[in-house]
């Protein structure tokens, strides 16, 4: 049998996969786990984008075409002009996810042995997306105790070398909740231009901000031509199961080189994109977005105010997104996380992240978790309430100080 | 500006993409355009299948399981086991489409640089995966004199370097329509064992067969271990535009490295998988496939008593899938299919896909065309004539003996 042992693909399962298995046999045992762990929002999908594709008139559900539905570029354009971001049609391509969307910013803007500069902590699966393409990551730290907001341009150059081609981070940050500030994308802005890089600007959290405000990318003129929007409807319509993205560049060459993946794939899902359309229709759907972010700055307000008064805890208020990074009074977060689905006694327990898998540098975020406001305040509220009695608990085991 | 120009992006378009704007001018010009160059059926997509989607009870789009729903993987266990291959639940993944299949097979059983052997003609898309997996097509030339079967086990051995991983090819062939003999499956076996190599068998037009049996990579103990399987729906359902797909194997490891690809997209679209349940869960089913392959079949007919009238084309009927490869008496199909779009002074013209898009190996396929025979048969005939017409008044044509 041909040996995958040294092949690219047997790369090592993350964290979250190895705690799966034991929330699975939590819950067998009876317990109740709440799961903080998953950006999986809780909110019910717009009846907009459901009706738009119960009602769909088809015969034959035919290859979609590879930039997207014509109805759905359009709806999408009209979104952006709002966002004030207009967009030609022909700037718009519409791909399977995110994931997709960042597939191809990177097979555009680098090639196979190329570095990408990203924030960390950053979203694990950017790793992935780099792995799939041969392009290699190359992190630049941030700090907690910074609120995870960027160093400074001269501590950025000396991460940049001669292999490094673009910059990626998500903005509004998952696992960060950061938002920069106008000074930051500026930094970003002029390293891009000293260095020759494209922006790979991840911006599904968009609407998900509450401190501040948040400035596209693609509203700077002067890197116009090196900006590669990343979008998605899989948060901003709680519609993950659409697998719906966007890729947006002003750049007509890297649109054709784009256009050429969305060749090889096909097409992306048309259900999605007709659901979509039909929500962007909908002359409510700007108040149906509206309330779900009051909803998650509600969340995000209550649970930064229940983990304030869990003794060892560290964070800042995350300003967007529905992550916060916490830092956790233990040395080893997933031996925590591991300890409270196996090991605490009571019946309510939860699953967090553990950072380490956010971090591209060995030995970061060991002591830190990502926790997804992803639940209603109640339900917040119990899982905070564990986690505090299950820190307490855990100070006393044997285990707890060296962990294993 | 970063310079795209070197850029392994930057590959050159297809031919088939060049000669789309000529189709698009000739319908504005109030042309009748037969569309014979893409797999896209005309056929309805069966009611249970959209029934499934459209009654749907779902508050909340969630990710699928990146494996895949539920019910569709035990669905698509219950079809194998109909189709006399038993594999397990967790030997299946659903993936977007079988492109991503084909591109998740890539991954696992080659690193970047390996070499993947396919015999020519081939689905052009295989040399998209191969790049962005960057992988390397090595193809072995089959020939349409023949039939398009395979040569000698020698002379594929002649093929195999010690950077080959895989074997790949689509049975019935994608576009020759080939089916391939007992014999031959068996040296294809004997070559990946003899040389270590993966089968990567894309059986998407498994039922499409008017001659002989089809008999799956996958009923072959002696590589079970070795035999990746890449299925989709879209032509079995003509349900392209849903974007499902299957990867099979039976071998641990391979499942494993490929559900690390999959986690890393995060799933395959839900409308799609939860059509294909319901579709498979319609007692119809299997006569739903089959009323649709006597159809295919008849066109088929139609269309090579048709095309055996036409002078100068030269083929060898098809055993499967809907396409068929034909010679075509000119130098340079592409610069006719062109003509055809653009000067051929009758009301009615069709667009063929171009041979050479089909083959890796320089000068090949240049005096072919490939035809789908996804229209009725009133249509293939109407085709097929304005082919004869075409031909013979372009013989007349200055462009004609030596083409540009």
């Amino acid at each position: 049998m041909p040996d995958l042992s040294a092949r690219s693909c047997a790369a090592p399962a993350s964290p979250i996969r190895r705690l799966y298995p034991l929330a699975r046999e939590a819950k067998r045992r009876g317990k109740k786990v709440y799961h903080l762990n998953i950006g999986q929002p809780d909110i019910h999908t717009p009846e907009a984008f459901l009706r738009g594709i119960r009602e769909a008139q088809l015969d034959v559900l035919a290859y979609a075409p590879s930039q997207g539905l014509e109805q759905t570029v359009e709806a999408l354009a009209g979104y952006y002009e709002r966002c004030g971001l207009p967009v030609g049609e022909n700037e718009i391509l519409v791909t399977t996810g995110g994931s997709e969307a960042i597939t191809f910013a990177l097979t555009v803007s680098c090639d196979p042995g190329d570095r990408v500069l990203v924030p960390e902590p950053f979203y694990p699966n950017y790793q992935g997306y780099a792995r799939l393409t041969n392009v290699e990551v190359a992190p630049i730290t941030t700090r907690r105790e910074d609120g995870f907001h960027l160093p400074s341009l001269s501590e950025l150059r000396r991460a940049v070398d001669a292999r490094t081609r673009a910059l990626l981070f998500s903005h509004p940050g998952n696992p960060t909740g950061v938002v920069y500030t106008e000074e930051e994308l500026e930094t970003l802005v002029e390293l891009a231009l000293e260095h020759d890089l494209f922006i790979i600007a991840d911006e599904v959290y968009r609407e998900f901000v509450y401190e501040g405000a948040h400035r596209s990318l693609l509203s700077y003129p002067e890197v116009e031509d090196r900006v590669i929007l990343v979008d998605s409807i899989s948060k901003r319509l709680s519609a993950c199961g659409a697998r719906v993205g966007v890729f947006v560049s002003r750049n007509k060459e890297v649109m054709t080189a784009a256009g050429k993946c969305a060749t090889i794939r096909l097409s992306a899902p048309t259900f999605g994109q007709l659901g979509l359309a039909a929500f962007l229709a909908d002359p409510q759907h700007e108040r149906v977005i509206e309330a779900m972010i009051q909803q998650f700055r509600r969340r995000r307000d209550v649970l930064c105010e229940a983990l304030a008064d869990v003794p060892g805890v560290t964070f800042r208020k995350p300003e967007g997104a529905f992550y916060i990074m916490v830092g956790l009074p233990v040395s080893d977060a997933e031996a925590f996380v591991r300890w409270m689905l196996t090991d605490f006694p009571e019946e309510e327990t939860l699953m967090l992240a553990p950072g380490a898998g956010f971090y591209a540098t060995p030995g970061r975020g060991g002591d830190e978790a990502r926790m997804a406001y992803v639940l209603n305040e109640e339900d917040l509220l119990r899982a905070t309430s564990a986690l505090h009695r299950g820190l307490a608990s855990y100070a006393k085991t044997a285990g707890a100080p060296a962990s294993p």
